[in-house]
This record gives structure tokens, sequence and C-alpha cells, in this order.
């Protein structure tokens, strides 16, 4: 198609959805791709940047000179903006933001590169519509009209004081049905939710969960409206966490993805893995302590796996539930004491059982009383000492503000082998 | 506080948001929140009891009679209803639909009943506002002034013909700006993402962050507008989902939280624990038929736990990024063959790297070159095996329609650990 059919491509991209159009992006090369946006009317260009990945961005936006970047972010809601400013090297930055045409949106944007980018602050846009509480609803409706040119999703309108500071809001359709001549005094709500600019994204995700918002406004500690955090990017905030969570788990250090190079991919799995094989070279060295009952009694290196797998099984599924009920502050948080018993009682059963499994198995597999005996009394003790690490970890992390999911995954198996092979090997002296 | 100040408890809660008294319900016993929900205002105890946990609303509605529960199912949105009624048992269910005295909510509820609680049709609400396209926009307001007092959040009014297929949307910004004596025909536009009643909850999700939609309409096969999914609905979705994965991924065989009961936690720990025991016991055996070899060289047991944790780790790492990109389905498919392509090139190095730390590590260890050179043998041909598998296992689970993030947790582990016990004897037996 892209042999400069211009007239025609322009035409059948402006009947797409600015979110189709960036897929049809990732098919294309390079040269192309660049092409084709060049091609469009700006505003849909700016659209489509926004969708992009940050890394394929990143790389896209070379081909383009900061003249063209900052008619782009011109464009933009002030927090998208922002996001693809931060991508870019410092230089350049500086010099777009010099270029911007709206003098009010460089002064936003200026504004929001102060705040880290997963807080509240990094996480809010500057347009919104507000309105003073002395106002009558026609100039409110006035009011929108000037402001909602550049403000794209408008659910609700705030309203400040004279110093600016939040005093409620009232929805467009409160609005709409509002008596003429009625003051905003009269229909606007003060039953409000806000946020500071130093709240976490988590925090933010949370009380929009909780009350179902559409949009949550950013004061500042003195009350001051300054912008508002939309639900949709949230949403993205709330997947991208999840991603984070599952990556911890399974022992990837880096926010990777399925399309990223195969040297990116690579470096983010050799950490946890090199760390893991570490641990096993432990694991020897203990093991290595008993040669002379291993080489006596061979059967005991063949339950080895079982020792290794039951205690990184256990650790694992202990430890996913405490990140979990961790993550979902629900509001009820459960003392340590009372954890812990509940953790106690549930490995005790799961421990009593898996060490009659465990004895039945063995003697099955052996017909040895003894080896049997030793099986399942390690296997007890390491269900109850699996338990115990998978809970505390994610708890002790937490402390620390490391994600706890970290704990949930190859960190947890290491320690969980370690501490299962000693045991193991106690019992062993003890009784064989 | 419970001692029966009516009037103090209910002008205290009448101040504080739905909430935020849902958590207050749960420090509560039983018989104090009942008392606590009957005393306030209906449309208050009613959204209280949409924001309960489905396990908790169940056993909390056991109190209530038929009569009062139909009288809160008639002031909510009528998804939420819905979810209230599937909760409770057939005979219940019926009672309070007959009970239901606003004969609309009733229909709703019924017709809602049909779909099932995952797809479009299970999430979607009947309250909505919509205007036939030969209206004007005057008439809209009447419309929306009638209309919108059972409607919550109203972002849109949409737009249908005298069939009431659905035509387009009108934002309430554009209603509230356009000029005096407009047509909905001149105003409305027609760019409007919709889905069908039959797709899937993940679709929907999907669609909404793909295109930012605060509200997504939802119609049936011959496009008439049937009712609209809004977004809070979808994040609760979206959360419920990520904890669904991380769950599969620790082996955790149901939906479960921290605060459920110990005999809950204990059976849904139980299954993939037994199963990981079995597998163990399947190595076992293996390892057992090389009790010679073990006897003679009793080092070569103190690397059992090096080859499997080696090959647990490396199948779990390929498998979370496969689940992830089959989650994220972005518009890219990459083919089977470039998957593999990729994940060859990727293990190749990894793989590479392994086995020479693995040849070091061991050689520092024994002092010993048959052993190094088996360890990296090993570890690389383990490398290689597990990273097919964990990128081939999720790709046929969900092939099957089973969750793929099921293939990242134990079960990936269990199979990698007895294809890398087996390979590593094979290589013990062959060398040495």
């Amino acid at each position: 198609i892209s042999e400069h059919n211009n007239e025609f491509i322009r035409t059948e991209m402006e009947e797409l959805f600015p979110a189709d159009i960036t897929n049809i992006l990732y098919e294309l090369e390079g040269e192309e791709a660049h092409y084709l946006v060049t091609l469009l009317d700006t505003k849909l260009a700016a659209e489509i940047i926004v969708n992009l990945d940050p890394d394929d961005r990143k790389k896209f936006l070379k081909n383009f000179t900061s003249q063209q970047i900052a008619e782009y972010v011109d464009l933009l809601d002030s927090d998208d903006a922002v996001d693809i400013l931060n991508e870019q090297p410092v230089n350049v930055r500086e010099e777009v933001i010099a270029l911007v045409s709206d003098r009010e949106q460089a002064r936003f944007i200026i504004d929001l590169l102060h705040y880290d980018e997963d807080c509240a602050g990094g996480l809010m846009q500057k347009e919104l519509v507000k309105i003073n509480v002395k106002q009558s609803v026609t100039e409110c409706v006035e009011e929108i009209r000037r402001q909602a040119e550049d403000v794209e999703n408008v659910y609700s309108v705030y309203v400040v004081d004279d110093e600016g500071t939040l005093l409620g809001r009232a929805s467009l359709k409160k609005i709409i049905l509002a008596k003429r001549g009625s003051k905003i005094a009269d229909i606007f709500t003060d039953d409000i939710v806000s946020v500071k600019t130093t709240a976490t994204g988590e925090e933010v995700a949370d009380i929009m969960q909780k009350y179902d918002l559409d949009a949550v406004p950013v004061v500042n500690i003195q009350g001051r409206l300054l912008g508002r955090i939309t639900i949709d990017d949230v949403v993205d905030f709330i997947t991208e966490q999840a991603h984070e969570d599952v990556q911890a788990m399974a022992g990837i250090s880096e926010d990777v993805e399925e399309d990223d190079s195969v040297w990116k991919l690579v470096r983010s799995r050799l950490p946890w893995l090199l760390i893991g094989m570490t641990g096993s070279f432990l694991a020897a060295k203990i093991i290595g302590v008993f040669d002379g009952e291993v080489a006596r009694t061979p059967a005991l290196a063949a339950f080895i796996p079982l020792i290794g797998s039951t205690g990184g099984n256990v650790g694992i599924q202990s430890s996913a539930l405490i990140v979990q009920s961790l993550a979902d502050k629900s509001g009820i948080d459960t003392s340590l004491t009372e954890r812990l018993k509940k953790v106690l009682l549930v490995s005790l059963l799961n421990g009593l059982i898996a060490a009659t499994f465990a004895f039945l198995g063995t003697l099955v597999l052996e017909h040895e009383n003894t080896i049997s005996l030793v099986m399942s009394l390690s296997i007890f003790s390491i269900v109850m000492l699996a338990s115990f690490m998978g809970t505390i970890t994610p708890l002790v992390l937490n402390q620390f503000d490391i994600n706890p999911a970290v704990a949930s995954g190859p960190f947890i198996t290491t320690t969980n082998d370690l501490l299962g092979y000693g045991v193991y090997f106690l019992i062993v002296y003890m009784l064989i």
C-alpha cells in the first residue's frame, strides 16, 4: 500500500480509530511508519503516538525533529505529553518545551515534570473544568464552553473557592438538569474524594476502585486543586502492576515483553537463574557433608527432589496469599499474631496430610520403615518451616518498601530448598 | 457504639461514604451488622450491601427477609441487583423478583439473569439514556431528565433509530454546548465501539482499555442496543483476573483469600502439593535406577538440587512471558515458528552462560573434570528443554481453553524436574 498514494491512505486512515492505526504501525518498518504518521492530521498522529508502547515510542520518535514532536505535544493531554517527554533525552526535552506554541500547555508540562512518575502528581493531568462556587449555572455552562475545548472527558465540574481550594463537584448531569438561574452553590455536592500529589499510584488505584470513581481530583497540602486523574490511566496502571507482580514471581528481573530484543530477554532472566544456581551449589555443599551416609544408603539421594520441591511449592503458595492480601488492602488489617496463628493451623493440617502421604509413598517405593519415618518427619518439618518463611518474607520485604511479590519467586524457592536439605540431613544424621 | 442510640448512629453514618460503612460492617458481628444496616436509609443500605464481598454478602443476607432484599434490589443498578440475586438460592431469587415493586427493574433483572456471569451480557446494566436520532437537543435534555433519575453515571447519550438499533453517541459535553434548536442528528458521532452480548469479559476489558472508554454499549446480533458496561465493573474484572493468574502460578487451586476458613485454605493447597509430591516419587524412581552410580560417586547426589531448581526456574520464566503475551493481545500475533526461533536463541545464550557457570562452580566444589563436564552438559540441555516446555505448554493449554497461567506453576516445575533428572542420569550413564 505504501507506494505513496497519499490521498488514498489519508482518507482510509481517517476512518479508523487511533488505537487501530497504532496496531498497523507495529506491522510496518521504521521508515514506512514514519512516513505514514507524517501524512496524517497532526491531532490524529498525536493520538496514535500516545498509544505506542513506551520503548517503541522512544525509538520511533528518534526519526522526528523537536519541532514535530512539539506540535504533537501541543495537542495532547498534559499527562500524556509529560510521559512522552520523560522518555526523551534532557536536551530534546528542553528543546521541545521551548517549541510548544501553546504557552499554557508548556506551563502545564513544566509543572508536571516535577513529579515522580508513579505518584498521583505524575499520573494527573492539568486539563479539567473548574468553576468558582459563587457563579451561576449559566455562567458555568459558558465556562465549560470556554474550557472544555482542551478537556477530553468531562465527567464533573470541580467547584473551588477564590483561593482555588477544592470544595466539591457538580456532575454534568446535574448541570444539564439544573433549573435556569440556579447557583452552583445550590447544586454542587461537597461529598468529594480527592488525593494528595504525593499519594502513590497504588493508593490512587485503591481509592478509585473502592469508591467507583471515573476521575479523582488531585490537591496539594493546602487543599488547592491542581489536576485530576482519570480512570483510563489508572486501568493502565493496574494492569502494569499486575504484570510486574507476575514477572517478579517468575524471577524475571526487568520489565520485558515477548517482543523485546533477544539480548534484553537474556539479560532479564540471567540474574535469578544464576542466583538460583548459586543456591544449589550451597545445597551441594550441605549434601556433600553427608557423603558417607549417601554412599551407604543411596535411597537417601533419590528423595532429595521430594524435599526440594515440597519446600518450594509450599513456600510459594503461602507467600502468594500474603502478597495478595497486602496488595488488596480492603480495610481489614489482620494483625501479625493472628496471621501467624492461622498459617500455623493451616500448615499443621497440610503438614500432617503431606507427611502421611510421604510415609506411604516411601514405604511403597523402598519397603523400609526407617526411611519412611525419616521422610515423613522431614516433610512435616519442611511444610511447617516453608509456610512460616513464605508468610514472613513478603511481610518483611513490604516493611522495607520492596515489592513483596519478589518473595514469591525464586527467592523463596532457593531459601526453602536450603532449609529443607538442612532439616532432611539433620534428621537422617539423627535417625540413621 | 451499638447500644441502640439509633438517631446518633444514623446521622453519623449518613456523613460517611457507603464504601467506608462497608468496612465498618466487617468489624461487627453478624447481629450488630444486621441491626446497623436496617437502621439506615434503604438507598444507602443497598449501596453498602453491593460493596460487600460476594461470600460475605451471601452469609449476611441470610438474616434478611425476601421483602427486605427486594427493597434493596429495587434501588440498585440492574447489574448489581443481578449479582446479588445470583448468589441466592433459586426459591429466594424467585420470591425477591416477585416482590420488586418497580416492574421495569424486575423486567431488567429477568432479562439479565439469562446471561452467563462472565460475558458481556452478564456484566452489562440495563440503565442507560438513549434517544431517537430524529429528536432535537431540547427533547434530548427532557429525555435525560426523565431517564437519568435511574441512571447513575451518564457519560454519553446513546443514539438509536426507530428499531432501537445503535447508531452512535452524543457526549454530555456536546449536548451542553449544542446550539438551541439543533438536532441530535447534527451533533452525534457515529464513531462508536460496541460489544456483542456474547463477548467474553476479557474481550470487553481489552476493548475498553485499547480505546480508553468509560462505558461501552452492548448490542445483540441485530445491532440493537441492550445495555452498557461501565468502566468500574471492568476494573473489578481486571483485578479479579490478575488474582486468578497469580493463584494459578502459585499452585492454589481455588479462589481463596487470607481471611477464608482454615479448612478452605487447606483444601485449596492440597491438590498441587500432593501432585508435586507424586512427581517427586517418580523422580525418586528414576534416580533409584542409578543406585549403583550414586553409591560409587556420592557427589552426583549433591548436584541433584542444581538440576531440579534450574529446570524449574527456566520453565517458569519462559511460561510467564508467554502467558503474559497471550493475556495482552494487543493486536500483533507472533507466529509459532517465530516464537520458537526467538525462544531457541534466548535459551541458547542463557544455556551457554549457565553451563559455563555450572562447569566452574562444580570444578571449585569437586576438583573433578568429568563431573564438571557432566554438569555443564546437563545444565545446557536442561535450559534448552525447559525453555521449550515452558513455551509450548501454555500455548497448548490456551488452545484447549484452559487458563494458561496454570502452566506457570507447579505443573511446569514438576514436568521439568522429571525431564531434568532423566537427562542428567542419561549423561551420567554415558560419561561415568
